[in-house]
């Protein structure tokens, strides 16, 4: 596996399927891992962004006011019961909690902690928008770079169809319930059916 | 199979697992949908509420932001080309696009059409952020209303490891490439992972 620098005009495929996110951000020496459902692409133009819901009540949202950076990483299977810890758990009450988690750092990139093992990276900035960060927990975040592992991302494309199951990404429900992506298919409608209505 | 209302509590369950949405509205006789796959819970406390990016250019746009209010629905693997078909064509350009979808009514909601045969619907009202909107093409919706397919999902959760798998919610990517989701499993922490560390 070697990981490799994500074009960001199509950065959105590590996210547009849905799965469950981690998020990472470090003031400092002080760095801390929250898991996030609720991590969503923005826009790609001018700029690509994407948009998370943080509470104000995570650990990790300090690191993020403060540092003006956050990373979106999408963990893979092997890593369930580890995104599970992340998310049942604080930084408040646990001082120890990312001990012993591995980060690795991109080049240019040293206020961004990326979670090691993760499928995919997407390293943010803030965009400020204090309205949408007080009343809704709602942060904007320009990416700014992006990475993928291409055992299981290549070419612009996740390898679900042929890669180890255990690298697919999970889509958390609740109560400790996980999805996991299975079969896969490309549709190719005809033209009758572009048309709209089949009785025009 | 009953379509059953839905605890708003637990509204975020229709898409905590990302699947592709259709967005729907309608202003008079006026009816349109488009596909999005940027729709995204964003709080339950005040009120549930989810956002949804919806590009200025979208038809459906101008239904929102005339009726103030849209249908985020989760369509399930049976009705791919059709979801396909819907984000690939434009009411702009195509009149008749949705003279063949079929529409039904919530009591008390006459201005919410829902497009029939999905597996759940989330009944929105525009919170209205001009800045978002304008800057960004995001929109707030708060839920006002949630509805969920009981062959499908029922008691609070999605049936895919027992129902029908096509059923199953559809997972968009790019190109016409759809997953699907397949295996699911309940991750059960012990005491000691809780601990955050197991060198502590």
């Amino acid at each position: 596996m070697a990981i490799k620098p994500l074009d960001l005009t199509i950065f959105n495929r590590l996210i547009n399927h849905g799965p469950t996110t981690l998020i990472s951000a470090q003031v400092g020496a002080d760095r801390n891992v929250m898991a996030c459902s609720w991590s969503c692409t923005l826009d790609f133009f001018p700029t690509p962004k994407l948009t998370a819901v943080i509470s104000a009540t995570n650990y990790t949202r300090k690191l993020i006011e403060q540092s003006g950076y956050f990373v979106v990483q999408v963990p893979t299977r092997r890593q369930v019961r580890t995104v599970l810890r992340l998310g049942s758990t604080s930084k408040n009450y646990q001082p120890a909690k990312v001990d012993e988690i591995n980060f690795w750092y991109a080049d240019g990139y040293p206020e961004h902690p990326l979670v090691a093992d993760c499928a995919g990276w997407l390293l943010c900035k803030v965009i400020p928008e204090p309205h949408n960060q007080n009343t809704y927990d709602l942060f904007i975040g320009e990416v700014l770079a992006a990475f993928a592992d291409d055992e299981i991302f290549a070419d612009g494309m996740w390898k679900f169809a042929t890669a180890d199951k255990e690298l697919h990404s999970m889509h958390y429900m609740t109560d400790g319930q996980f999805h996991y992506l299975g079969e896969q298919e490309t549709i190719v409608l005809s033209e009758e059916e572009l048309k709209g209505t089949t009785k025009a």
